[in-house]
C-alpha cells in the first residue's frame, strides 16, 4: 500500500525524503507555520536517541537541569556576536493575556514591560544562572545538560531537518582554564556525539573544526560531526563549542582562583544535538521501500508475523509467537503483530516501510517443523532470508541484529568513502560537490569561502581533526596550505 | 551549616517550604518573572517521577508524541469554556524578529499575521491533529501522551507549586463511546496517578470527582487525586478529564462508525501531572532538618560516608566503601561521598538536608569489625541507627529501604487521617478547614460553594469515589444529601 506512494531517490530525492517521513508515519504537518507534529513512530526513535545520549552525557559526569523557556530581550544583547546571530530569527512574547475583540475573536492584551524571547538556545539564560552558581574554583567544573525545546523562526522548513521549533539537548559547562574547556569540548565530540552516531545510529561521521565563518555565534571554536546523506550532501549532526571567555565576560561568570587573591573569568562550553538526527537517520540508511532502522536504535527490532488461514492455525501460530517472544526475553525488542483485520502481506509491507530490522514469519509448516523464517530489512528478498529453529532463535536473533548493525554502518561508510574526492583545483572542486564531499588543501580567507559558497553553493563543512600532515597547495588560491578541509553542499 | 538556615514548620510553614527548596538545592530563582530554574538535585527527582509515570503510561497502552509549543489564537476560541478558562493567563507571541532600536537595545520586529499562544495545555493543538488522525472506528482508541513544558501567566508564584512555566505530561485520548472515555479517565486516575503517587512517592491520596465549579475548563467531568500537606492544606496532585464530545465538536474529531452510514463525534479525555508533584513531595514528608525522600523515588538511596583521620584509615575505609558498593550492585542506588575537603559531619548534614534515605558510615573500627552503621533519614538520632555486618548489608539495605518506604507512607497516612474531620454543621466545617480536611454531606449549589470559598477560603477538593452510601444532611443547607465531599484550603 505505502510502497507505491514513495517516490524513488533517483527521481526526486527531496520528495523521497518527505514520502518516507509520511509513509513511515514519523511526523505530520501542523497548523503552526514551520512547526511539525512528531508522531508516535517518530517520537519513539527520538526517545531511543535521548536514552543513548543521556546515558553518555551522564557517564561523562554531567547532570541534567532545566532553565526557563523565556529570555529577557536585554539578556540577548549581552554577547555581541550571539545577538547578531540569533536576533533575526527569534519568536518574541510581548503580551500575557488574550481579550475579546468584541467580534468573537481574541486579541493580545496586558503588554509585558520587557518583551521575552522564546529561547533559540540557552547560553544567555544559563549564563545568568552560572554567574550565581560559580563563585570559587571549588565550584568548577560545572557540568550541566538540559533537554528542551527551542525555537528559531525559519522561513524554509522541512520535517526534522529544519523546523521552527525543535527538540534537543544543550550542554553548558564552566571550567577554570582554557585547556579544561577545550578538553570538555572534544570529549563531547568524541565520547558522546560521534560514539553515539557511529555506534548506535550506524552513521559514519567526520569530526572536525568549523571555520570562523561557520562557527557558532559567540564561540571561540566550534567542533562538529558531519555526516554524508545519500544525495552526497552534508548534514551537521552535532556541534560542540568552546566559548572561551566570551559568555563568561558577557554574563559575569567569575570565580576566586586557588590563589585566593585573583578573581578570574570562567571558560565555558556548550554543545547540542537535536531532532535533526532523526532526519540524518532517515537519509543515511533508508531506501526506496521505506525507512531502514539500525537495530541498536530501533524501538522494535523484530516483528513476529503469524501466518494462518484456519482458526486452528491461528491458535498454533500465535501460541508459537508468544512462546518465542518469551524465549527471546530481553535479548531483543520483539513485537507480535496479531492483528486479525489485515493480511500478512499488508503487515510485511507496513513493517518494511517502517524499517523494522528483522521480520519473523511463522506459518503452520513452521510450527510443524519448529522453525521460523527470518527476513532482513536491509536485504529484501531471498538473499536476506533464512530458516532458524525455535531452539536457536534466542541466540541467532541478537547475532543477526548485530550483523545488520555492522552491515548498515559498512554500507553507509562505503557509500561515503566512495563519494569523497580529493580535489586539486577549482574545476575538480566544483565537480566533486555535485555528488559528494571534496577534500582539499586550503589556505583561503573568509572572503574566499564566501565566494565558493556563492558560486558552488558549497561550504567548508569542517577542518577534519584527522589530517595527513605536511603541506599542500590551496585548491583556490594556489598558496601553500598546511591543512585539508572538506567542502560540501549541506542541509 | 544548612540546618540552621531552615525555618521551622511551626514558626512559618511557607518560609520552611522555601528554605527546604533552597537548602536542598532543588531550584533557583530566575530573572524571568514567575519562572524557576530546576537545579540538578531537583531535576533528578523530576526524572524519577518521569520514569515511573512514563512506564505506567506505556504499560496502559499509550504512546508518546510531540505537538507544537505554539497554538494559533483562533484555535483557542473554538471551545467556549476552554478559552474563558485560559485566555486570561496565556503568553502571546506577536513577532518573529528582534531589531536594533538604534540605542544599543533591541525591539520586536516582523509582526506575525496571527499571534500565537504559548500552550497553557494542548487540547486545542492536539484536537486539530486528532481531527486528521481519526477517520474510522478502526483508528480508535487513540492513546497519546506528551512530555512538555507549558506556560500559564501566574501573578503569585512559588517554586514547583505554581510557576509560570512548568513541566508536565499531558495525555490525550479519543474513543468511540462515552463509556470507553470514562473508563480511560478512571484507569489513569487509578493505575497511573494514584498508583504512582501512593506507591512510589509514599503520599496517600483521596481519589474523587471535581464539582462543576472546580472542573477543567471544557470538561464533562474532572477526576483528581488530592493529597494533604503537613499544614493540613490540600494539593491537587493530578487530574484526569472526561472531555465528553466538547473538544471533538470544537475540533471536528469525527469517525465513521462500525455501522458504515454514521459519522459520529469521538469522545476524548485529557490528563496531566506536573513538576508540582515535586512540591507535593517536599511538603508531604520533609521535616525541620530538610528534605525527606521516599526510597523508591530517591535518585540516590544511600550514601556511604567513610570516616578516617590517617592516610591508612582513608585507604581502608574507602576500599571498604567500594567493596560494599560493588556487593550491593543494583540492589540499591548507592553513592560514595569520597570528598576530602569537608568533614564527615558536614557530609552527614548535607545528605540529611538533601533527604537521602539511608546513611552508611564506615570508620576504622567498622573496618576492623567488618560492620557498618546505618542511619535512617526518617528517624534521626539513635533510634534509627543500627549496626550491620558487611556480609548482611546487600540484603539488609534493600529491606531497610522498603521499611522506610512503608514507614513514610504510614506516617503521612496517619497524619492525614487524623486531620480529616467529619463535620455536621457550618461551625464544625469552619473549624476543620483551619487545620485539615472536612468531610461533609453536601447538597449545595455552585453559589453555595462560592459562598464557602469566600467565607472560609476553602473549596470542595473532591467528591470521593469512596462513598459511605445512604443519605445525610447537607452541612450548609440542611437538605437531604446523597454524597459526601471533602472541603479544604488548597495550594
Amino acid at each position: 500500500m505505502a510502497k507505491q506512494a514513495i517516490t524513488t531517490r533517483e527521481k526526486d530525492y527531496s520528495q523521497w525524503y518527505l514520502d518516507i517521513v509520511k509513509e513511515a508515519d514519523l511526523s505530520d504537518y501542523s497548523p503552526v507555520r514551520g512547526c511539525m507534529v512528531i508522531k508516535p513512530t517518530g517520537y519513539a526513535i527520538w526517545e531511543m536517541i535521548q536514552q543513548g545520549l543521556d546515558k553518555r552525557i551522564k557517564d561523562t559526569g554531567h547532570v541534567n537541569a532545566y532553565f526557563p523557556l523565556f529570555i529577557p530581550v536585554s539578556f540577548m544583547t549581552k554577547e555581541a556576536q550571539h545577538v547578531e546571530g540569533f536576533a533575526p530569527e527569534v519568536a518574541v512574547v510581548t503580551h500575557h493575556r488574550l481579550e475579546s475583540d468584541g467580534k468573537g475573536g481574541l486579541v493580545p492584551a496586558a503588554p509585558l514591560e520587557e518583551p521575552l524571547v522564546v529561547r533559540p538556545t540557552s547560553e544567555a539564560i544559563i549564563g545568568d544562572s552560572f554567574s550565581r552558581w560559580v563563585q570559587s574554583w571549588r565550584d568548577l567544573p560545572l557540568l550541566i545538560n538540559q533537554w528542551a525545546n527551542v525555537v528559531r523562526w525559519e522561513l524554509r522548513t522541512r520535517p526534522f531537518l529544519r523546523t521552527a521549533e525543535f527538540l534537543w539537548q544543550e550542554g553548558h559547562t564552566a571550567h577554570a582554564t582554557h585547556d579544561e574547556a577545550e578538553e570538555e569540548t572534544l570529549k563531547i565530540l568524541h565520547e558522546v556525539y560521534s560514539d553515539f552516531v557511529e555506534n548506535v545510529m550506524a552513521i559514519p561521521v567526520f569530526k572536525g573544526l568549523k571555520t570562523d565563518k561557520e562557527k557558532f555565534a559567540g564561540a571561540l571554536r566550534t567542533y562538529a560531526i558531519e555526516a554524508m546523506m545519500q544525495d552526497g550532501k552534508a548534514l551537521q549532526a552535532g556541534t560542540s563549542h568552546n566559548l572561551g571567555q566570551n559568555f563568561a565576560k558577557a554574563f559575569e561568570i567569575k570565580f576566586q582562583g586557588q590563589n585566593q587573591n585573583e578573581i578570574e573569568y570562567a571558560w565555558t562550553t556548550s554543545w547540542g544535538v537535536s531532532t535533526r538526527l532523526v532526519g540524518a537517520l532517515i537519509m543515511a540508511h533508508s531506501d526506496d521501500d521505506g525507512l531502514v532502522l539500525p537495530p541498536r536504535l530501533a524501538p522494535t527490532q523484530a516483528v513476529i508475523v503469524p501466518i494462518y488461514k484456519t482458526d486452528d492455525e491461528k491458535a498454533a501460530t500465535l501460541a508459537a509467537a508468544e512462546q518465542l517472544k518469551a524465549a527471546i526475553g530481553d535479548k531483543a525488542r520483539v513485537k507480535i503483530d496479531a492483528r486479525d483485520n489485515v493480511t500478512p502481506g499488508f503487515k510485511f509491507n507496513e513493517w518494511e516501510v517502517k524499517g523494522i530490522p528483522v521480520r519473523i514469519e511463522i506459518g503452520p509448516r513452521d510450527v510443524a517443523n519448529q522453525t521460523v523464517v527470518l527476513g532482513r530489512r536491509d536485504r529484501p528478498g531471498k538473499e536476506g532470508k533464512r530458516f532458524v529453529s525455535w531452539a536457536e532463535l534466542p541466540e541467532t536473533l541478537p547475532q543477526l541484529l548485530e550483523e545488520i548493525q555492522a552491515a548498515l554502518y559498512e554500507r553507509a561508510k562505503a557509500f561515503r568513502d566512495s563519494h569523497v574526492v580529493d580535489v586539486a583545483n577549482y574545476t575538480e572542486l566544483a565537480a566533486a560537490v555535485e555528488t559528494g564531499f571534496a577534500r582539499a588543501w586550503w589556505a583561503g580567507s573568509r572572503e574566499d569561502e564566501d565566494k565558493i559558497q556563492t558560486e558552488l553553493k558549497a561550504t567548508i563543512r569542517c577542518i577534519p581533526l584527522d589530517q595527513p600532515g605536511g603541506e599542500g597547495v590551496c585548491v583556490l588560491t594556489g598558496q601553500p596550505a598546511t591543512q585539508q578541509v572538506l567542502f560540501a553542499r549541506s542541509y
